[in-house]
């Protein structure tokens, strides 16, 4: 993290569509003084209400048009399926010289989807912070959120250097490490390290609530031999999932493909009785949770660290 | 929880096998005084140095056959693929009317594993906790692990009904909720809560380490996307895990194969550009994390209330 710069890195700020990450980075910019003026829109007139009430920024627009009004810095926060959409709405608005970015988990599809809108003089520069909770909204975002965790930035070939450095300093300043890939790298890795992984968290916990021979009421109860930490992921905010699968669908798919190849060999092992091939992978996997630990990406505590509250009377 | 009872529910407890769930058993009974006094056994040399180094019970034995001498109540808390073996071990020294229980994550391989080794006036009345972590040993072991988590127990038919009653008690006290079911009704719901999700879990960490357009540093850089959460079940004792899955095969398959045809229809979904199939699912599922909040089997704080700590000095 730079920790020598105390000015702004950029004077005015605007952030479109306003949730969890979107109210994590204006919590952030204000605290740590990243943004000098901080400027709200939402397509939703009760998030609006909620923002103004919050009062985590300096303005709170009702559309994006207005609020990208001069902005040195525009960053796109809206779920990735309706990012072209929005490029199409402010690119009249925008200040010769701003620079675009966004937080969507796809990146591909966003450059192609936004890139054609934004006129010529304004860079863009797509960012993924690789940080979130299963909680949505203006209300579940914190200044912490981005505090070492990893924001990846693709841009396009040609964009102005200086723009990318000034990106790269604001989210160093919001605590991440910043890596940069292409998009299509981008979406790949992504698409392992997070698409496909949500994906079966979805499928198991719907395939356990529909379930016959096996009540709701106890796979609630049993739980805690495992089923409860996929419920984590599969509470995360269903239109941007959505949008993520529609928007990266080839990785997504190439990578499901091998996660079934793989769990057909896991099956095999099971029907035929294969002792000794179970045990192989299940030693193998764990050197790869101790990797995630020493660097700080995961905490060593057992079971995440978390203590269950006592239930609810009935 | 019972908490008129002062009194130990047991007077002489042997606790054979003793990694994570041993040796919290053994620190609860003695802390909350619910046996009076506890032996244990394993076979590992190595782990009878660190129990005794440890101190958590009144005796450590170098076999299980000394350990269960006089005992009230015998724990069979190794693996259970090696169930049987121990039960043919212990058989000659069992005393008269002794309760002999289990805690194995799989119920009716157990009991066609043990039961033809009781002599008869020795009571058997197999347990399972649903609980743990993903540490491994004795050092693991907690006094807690137990609390306001659900152990179930299926007694066969015609066993005394005061040994049920005071293994009931036993994790009662041990601060557990209890439940009662057939051996192959537990086979099933486990199948689904925690043999299948660990499954997943070891799989797609296998499957992100063996990819050659993604490295292993990038898997683990990128893991807060949604990843490192399953590296926390993939990282749990690879012996029990083989054993539960050799012992489980026909409930495990049964529900794989669920499992395999949901997914396939979520793949297609991808496919085709189902937005709305991929939105219901995704909407559908919240509702099962929230019934397990609501019923104390889970932290309602954002991210399992984790914080990661900062990354080692390279």
């Amino acid at each position: 993290m730079d920790t020598s710069a105390n000015t702004s890195v950029f004077e005015r700020l605007a952030i479109i569509g306003v949730g969890l990450i979107g109210s994590s980075i204006a919590r952030a910019a204000r605290q740590r003084g990243i943004a000098a003026t901080t400027v709200l829109a939402d397509s939703s007139p009760a998030v609006r209400d909620r923002l103004r009430a919050l009062g985590i920024a300096d303005e709170v627009r009702d559309t994006a048009l207005e609020a990208v009004a001069n902005a040195d810095l525009v960053i796109l926060c809206a779920p990735v399926g309706v990012a072209g959409e929005i490029a199409r709405e402010i690119a009249p608005g925008l200040k010769a010289g701003a620079v675009v970015s966004d937080v969507g988990s796809v990146k591909s599809a966003v450059v192609s989807a936004v890139q054609p809108f934004l006129p010529a003089g304004v860079h863009f520069v797509p960012a993924h912070p690789v940080a979130g909770t299963e909680h949505s909204g203006p209300d579940a975002g914190f200044a912490e959120l981005f505090d070492n965790r990893w924001c990846i930035l693709t841009p396009p070939e040609g964009v102005d250097a200086s723009a990318v450095e000034r990106v790269r300093e604001f989210w160093s300043r919001l605590g991440s490490n910043v890596e940069v890939m292409s998009p299509a790298h981008h979406d790949l890795v992504l698409a392992i390290t997070s698409h496909v992984p949500h994906l079966i968290a979805y499928n198991i916990v719907g395939t356990a609530a529909d379930l016959e021979t096996v009540t709701q009421s106890e796979v609630i109860k049993f739980s805690a031999g495992g089923f409860r930490d996929f419920t984590r992921i599969a509470a995360s905010d269903p239109t941007m999932w959505r949008d993520v699968f529609l928007n990266n669908k080839e990785a997504v798919l190439e990578m499901l493909g091998r996660f079934n190849e793989d769990l057909a060999a896991l099956q095999r092992m099971i029907r035929w009785g294969d002792g000794d091939g179970l045990f192989d992978l299940f030693t193998r996997t764990r050197a790869i949770r101790r990797g995630i630990i020493e660097q700080g990406q995961e905490t060593a505590a057992a079971d995440f660290g978390r203590r269950s509250p006592p239930p609810a009377k009935p």
